[in-house]
């Protein structure tokens, strides 16, 4: 069976947890927090969260392991199944990461942790964040979801990542990324219903203190 | 035929160029500077370099267009024939663009370009880069190639990444990233002796100075 290292707070744990979910497959969840001890990087070369542990071995990067759970695994496709078509996808789930998720984690110490970030940081999570809205409302077909009719392994990535991006602007840089982008907030409504994200709020909510205890002690 | 929009100067362009040409498969050239005109966006989302352009339509995204082409293009496979192989060196290719080249890529302004960069952001570069050279020192196989026995598509982003990292370790950080990373040594070694190499590195030379200019003249 696979197991889902990771911790229940975490975006990127998610996108795997609801892509099993929504497979039917049985996974086990195996409390895993990251980070650069000799047993972390053993697990996951670079401390990441999550990781996948399979019959072959480890595997971590989240977009690594969503390919490699639809290329194996049973279950409702996340993909379609041509290969321009998985492509496209991929191309929207890379632009989601690369120019939304990663220059809002650069505020996330501020947004949800209470510790200042220097102003430079912040300056330049705005100009990134700003074109990358940009190139998800060029480039997104919110059909009604994010690369068509069906739903892909990219609404994984756009469900757990601009939620948080959008409180990143609110909490930190004072703007609301989705003002002029209704597509997009219909699509965050549209997977907030998903059957299976009671599961993943209420367990993220359970884990919340003590992740919280963990980085106020300085140990993560 | 493929077209592959670009320009000679810019690594990721160079890896999808070294990927069609040790695949033997023609392709066409066609120069592209990319940034945020109108005309660069309806090309690529976020206007970057480089985008391969198919029967079906546009492609950006390094990784998902060398995906695209070792799922749909004959020649060379450049990735192992079993999932969790593939996984592997995808693992790879992404730990070493996510941890090695987007920090190192924070200060080529001051590295190639004579701009200063921010003792903020080259603090944080250094720290990445020494936590992503450990990564790449725990994860990778280098024998001699980075995922194995065999080129992959890991070795394209390592061959145009790593260099360039090791530019900016001198240059900026005063750190020899490869002081102690002997195998990463001689894996460049060995790939700068690919026969498709002298070409690229011609066609890099011939473009340097009009690239310059442009930069010098703020255009890009």
């Amino acid at each position: 069976m696979l197991k889902l290292h990771g911790f229940s707070v975490s975006n990127y744990y998610n996108m795997v947890k609801l892509a099993l979910l929504e497979k039917g497959l049985p996974f086990e969840e195996v409390l895993f927090y990251g980070g650069s001890s000799p047993q972390s990087v053993a697990l996951s070369p670079r401390g990441k969260v999550p990781v996948l542990e399979t019959e072959h071995g480890f595997l971590s990067e989240t977009g690594v392991i969503l390919d490699y759970i639809e290329q194996t695994q049973p279950g409702k496709a996340l993909l379609p199944p041509d290969a321009f078509g998985q492509a496209k996808v991929r191309e929207l789930l890379r632009e989601i990461e690369l120019y939304i998720e990663l220059p809002a984690r650069t505020c996330y110490a501020e947004a949800f942790f209470g510790m200042a970030v220097d102003p430079l940081i912040k300056e330049r999570a705005r100009a990134d964040l700003l074109a990358g809205f940009a190139t998800l409302k060029r480039n997104g077909r919110f059909a009604p979801y994010v690369a068509g009719e069906q739903m892909t392994i990219a609404d994984l990535m756009f469900c757990f990542s601009v939620d948080l991006a959008c409180l990143v602007g609110k909490k930190v840089l004072g703007v609301d990324w989705l003002a002029d982008f209704p597509e997009a907030k219909a699509l965050l409504d549209l997977l907030g219903k998903n059957p299976h994200m009671a599961r993943i709020v209420a367990d993220k909510e359970a884990a919340m203190p003590v992740f919280l205890e963990l980085i106020k002690s300085g140990k993560r």
